[in-house]
């Protein structure tokens, strides 16, 4: 766990990073909430109650509260984010004035066939419960379901599917316009969590600083990247690692995106081979011990601002 | 008025064109609904009690319900297009995704000061009231009026400030992503009318076909342009007419913006130069004796797309 | 039948007015609408399937859709005004920050104990439906319902109960501080109808000209008067009479009125001896044949207006 | 701080009473939730990244989550309260059957115009966030927004001109009827903090014990006095003090405002002269160490209702 | 067409009975509103742009709004219901305290997969559109739709797969239990037509008065029956024949029906081999003139009520 | 206290079992939540302020937030449950299809009328606030209330009233169908508790396996009995005893109800003389450290499930 809300059986949001080298040899699920995998390196096949799914980097899965799942590594490695949502279960959200299709379309998302296992022998199964890890053995795999009919089930998502819209004539939007999954409050316009996806696009806005601008906001963004470089950051930000910026707090492109915003040309440009994603949410997240106790924290986070010019060259008042 | 939808006090739309020479003498007020102005030729100087507005082609001017004014015209000849939307008040639709800015922003609306005039003359005012004119004269000019306060005051938006959004992806969005100023009903979703401007824009959808798709839909839509050609009609649809495509009414892009857009390369492409704008309702729209019996109608509208050639090529099943 | 807005099953209003100096001898129930019964002159005894019901001017009863009565006149003439609600049924507005109590409070709604007669002799019933009367003939009286329970029954109201809230200190609130019941509409904010009764109150507000304000607004307003002179009327508006204020129909108090208000001083008082009711709706309510032929219609009804001196002595722009 | 609710990054409510004789020479924001300043002693200049704000007693100011601001006190002394909203940003009360005006008018809330100053010298910010204190010294006061557009603005309103409402028949109404300002939640009825001013007006009930009832209820009421006395209160209620009534904690006026209330004629009497505040909400609010160790706490609080005589004088059953 | 509300483009209900012995030789489509069959004898085959349904009597096809299709009669003869629903698209109704499962499961609603043909011929096609005929001809079959996606798709449901619910303790419940597809307005409560299914069950209420009691109520009953012998009719309604009880217009079983009611023991019966169906609605159903000139119209059909004795023998009051 | 949930002013929930076997001296009121007591053993005499209710086994009683009460054995013994509710009020659950009438139906809900003593000498009250008790002494006592109005008032309704409903076909429903009081939170659907009644009614399903299914899912299920035996259940399970299953756990009927079940008839089966209760919410419900201390915990509770056999026999993939 990197980072997690305050938390109640009906809300909240924990965001973790994990990396393996071998498959899991037990059962596991989640009463705590819903597990959405985003992979950034390894495949992840997922042997669930109602089917399996296999997903790789530049997709993700959700697996629901309650259902058991076994995941094996078909690459022997894998490393990447894990969501945990505790509140109401993700959704599309509504497009408002974006009509009958875009951002991500419901034809994409794929649930698994009915699948099963008839295994007469020990199985370990641990279920995280308020926090908390419980185990017990069975004497069968409970992946044991040799049918099903709901629709409270696992599905992947490939995000290269995802219909990206943006500005076609100036201003730079909200990066709310990347949303692929919601989870709703009951207070609407007040998300639980956002997950967005920052993918492969043109960018062809005039009259715009087109980077995303300077801000402090009442959300807490706690971003992952997938491949190649997002472009707000031209240095200091890998694949596979995270950043969080916390309510209020002021951030911005780096010294170096910002000056190249201010003096390149506006010509259309294509940003591919990058897929950056955030975790957002008006809930505060704070850093775990563990998170804060890491050697690869960077304690001087803020320094891609500094230099940053003074451009205010005076006005009349 | 050349179509409109069925009417109560409280919902429907009109929608009018009109051509003038010559300044209003009188007053004008209008009991039956708020007057949407789009003028395509010549600007409109519209004195009101609250103030004086001046509005151009790629202007548009919202009076409200009751409000009496007085229209002159600086350029001796004005023609355009009139919404008188009988239902709820037009306003900024909900966002969505979209975020917090995007489409129309609030700071663009402009209002005017208070204004009045003392003139102790003979004043003709005519009043639309249940869809019949009613006339009465005063001893004085009824835009007396010295100061105001409130919110139900005319106001002006200049078109050309609109934040279009759109795919920088893939896909052709639905036009309601165009959508300037929307008359909602109490159904969410199910607008009594949205008002929507195609304006210059970058088109850079790739594996796209990127006009307008053929289709069959459950909205009416009525369309004009104000200048340039619309990127779906090379040919037919000048600057000042209007097109009515009814509900459930299949429709889509002329023969030869159809051939263009299935041989022409798909790099980013400026549409510059041209404005349409659309009145969308899922109201059906009834064309009136007089648009009907205009020698300007086109009766063989449809030819448009004779010709179509088939490009299916056979499928295995 | 004095005036009608656009009718449907299931919304639209209708207001009657009723002079009577015999019992009814038969059965009446209406399936368009429920009924508002507001005498202003004469006692009304309404026998009910659900029990008796006796109301005098400065008191209401309200009568269900479809429910079958009798009236007797105990007074031997009888006048007043009858709502016909063809909406959804009326009930107490939400009260918003007035909190918990104030204006009508539930506890002096009264419903009537069981009753019935046992008559088994020829019986008319007269029943109004899709605003056309029907007839049959029983072989008994239909008021034989020996026991009911449920909370679809007639009921009453003693207007001086009413509990009337306005200004404590300066300013004249809008008349839908005194409504006593609603029908709303699925357009919050929007009444299909909404029954106000303006009552015995203290005049405080300071600094202010105290009678309703001039005004159009976009309401249509039906006044009645039921004892007493309304306070913007010093002269022209008799008991048992109606008035009419049409959507966007300017108007406010007579020329007596806005003299005295403008000039006598603003200590408190005490308005006490007459009760005025008001039914407003958004909805056009349109004058039937009959009542536009009425020889007591005043055709100069705006000539209360006339020689209202122009006080605005210029301003310095 | 003087008391607070459970509170998380959505949803609470903490109230601070200040005294200073200083000027703050940092720069403050605080992340936990906007502040809503209620001066009750000296003057507070308020210089914010949006633009300067002044307020004395009687008036108010609001300074939205994160947005960086700086007082001084022109008079050289300042005592007050603030109230710390975490939940929903204050916004007017929808205002019911009160119709389109009433209580506080939006057009009485007053926003900074832009203002900035260019200094390039140490400045300390201090943050509060997740209920602690952050500091940092930047090179240049951060108080440099040259321009801005937007409504997440400070603002100011003055308290004298709320525009009270209140019984003009009889009967005391809920004070929910004198809120200025309200923090919703996602329970429609269900204020997160209703802020609610007791100012000058007219009291004019008959048939009524005028001041507020002998009540225990759900919600916890937090008051200041601003200046002058509270007409429940005779004694023992000095301004700049606070009084808190939890939950389901019964109270009512002093003995001496009881029986005054009880044997005074009830003839129009004008309060003048004195403001009382309210911050009321569902939530406890549990008061702090600091407050509890208060030398001022009054322990013997409940003695003013010692000696309230029966006044029953039996019932025949 | 047998009766109809008053309809616009979004809301009302039209009733219609078929009897059919050719196949369609034409393309239909409805713009008007979507079309739920419900046959009650001979099949329907029906192919649409989006494939093809086959239908049986007690099973049922809805077509969405727009949708092109051809209808043929696989077994020579065909009679049924169609309710045309001009409204809110057919849904299931929200479960409420029913829960998770229950009434129509959402599994059991079949879409077809594409289909189509590729026929070169002149095709005729009729459009409904404001409630008259419009037709053209095709130089081929618009039936050409290769593959689609979305969910505005025909379907189809057997209605034997009805989950039915009922009392298991006493009491006869409200018909609303039985709804198979509801079409909401924005009024929540009131649908603008329900369709509902009664179908086998068991009836095991004790101390209850079994069959649907007399009642008056404020919907609108529109009956046909697909098999069998209704429960409150013991003769009079024929499988193929249609009922309709007007909003308020008293009904209850038979007088067969209702003596057997009242002496037959109370033991669990299995009610089986018959089905009848409703639709329901708020909205007055006009019977149409060729509806009201039918020679099998039952100008009688009070009769059955005849001769129903008084049960009542006296009260002591 | 057995078991609660996270619990904040305003919502949550406590799960009591009470056993006494003496009459309370003093007075009690809870300022966290209304009290819904559920006797399972001896009646309970309520004497409140607002009036004076006695209940039995079968019934149930709810005290509101803040009501003072004290409570007497008429039969010197008394054992039950009490769910204290700290969210929104206990009311009906809408019935959605189920239409008018169903489940507990409001005329079954009986309120005291007013009653008071007029005891001047010492009585204690206890208040519970906050989670701890407090208490000060009166010099009488508090139930001196001689009439009140309003609807906070305290009610009682006998279970055996309550109209049960359940599958009259095929299927097992959610035990939600048996839903006698719900307290909502502002997520439609997902309610703070339900309050859930298992009384007398017919099992009529065919092709169906009867009793609850085996199944894991989102809310705790907090069991309690009555008497009789419950059909899941064939031993183990006491009247006056609890269970417990939290969120995701797995459970059904144990081995010789499932084997009933899957080998009995399926003929229409009174079950009689038996009533279990069920508290059930969305929020984890944890045992209290003295419920987990108890002797007669029952830490072998899942071994009603072992031997339960595998019936699946293959399936051909």
């Amino acid at each position: 766990m990197l980072a997690g809300s305050e938390t109640t059986a009906t809300n909240g949001v924990t965001i973790h990073q994990y990396y393996a080298t071998q498959d899991m040899g037990r059962i596991f699920s989640d009463a705590d909430g819903e597990l959405l995998f985003v992979p950034q390196l390894g495949r992840l096949s997922i042997d669930t109650e109602l089917g399996r799914l296999s997903i790789a980097p530049r997709e993700i899965a959700v697996i629901p509260r309650g259902i058991r799942f076994r995941v094996a590594l078909p690459d022997g490695e894998a490393r990447g984010y894990v969501c945990e949502n505790h509140g109401a279960m993700f959704r599309l959200p509504d497009l408002g004035p974006i009509g009958a299709n875009g951002l991500a379309n419901p034809r994409d998302f794929l649930t698994p066939v009915a699948w099963y296992e008839e295994r007469d022998e020990k199985t370990e199964i641990v279920q995280k419960f308020m926090g908390r890890l419980w185990a017990t053995t069975l004497d069968h795999s409970p992946l044991d379901v040799v049918a099903w009919h709901g629709n409270l089930a696992p599905y992947k998502y490939d995000l290269t599917r995802f219909n990206t819209l943006g500005t076609v004539s100036f201003d730079h939007p909200d990066p709310s316009i990347f949303t692929v999954l919601t989870s709703p409050t009951s207070t609407p316009g007040v998300a639980n969590i956002d997950f967005v996806c920052i993918a492969d696009r043109w960018m062809v806005a005039e009259h715009t600083f087109r980077p995303p601008w300077f801000h402090r906001n009442v959300m807490n963004e706690c971003m992952g990247l997938i491949e190649g470089a997002y472009d707000a950051k031209q240095g200091g930000f890998e694949p596979g690692g995270m950043s969080l910026h916390g309510m209020m707090a002021a951030h911005g492109p780096d010294r170096p995106s910002t000056e190249r915003a201010m003096h390149d040309g506006l010509q259309p440009r294509k940003v591919a081979g990058s897929m950056a994603v955030m975790f957002e949410t008006q809930q505060v997240l704070l850093p775990t011990r563990h998170a804060l106790a890491s050697p690869r924290l960077q304690p001087d986070y803020d320094s891609v601002w500094n230099d940053l010019g003074k451009t205010f060259t005076g006005a009349t008042r």
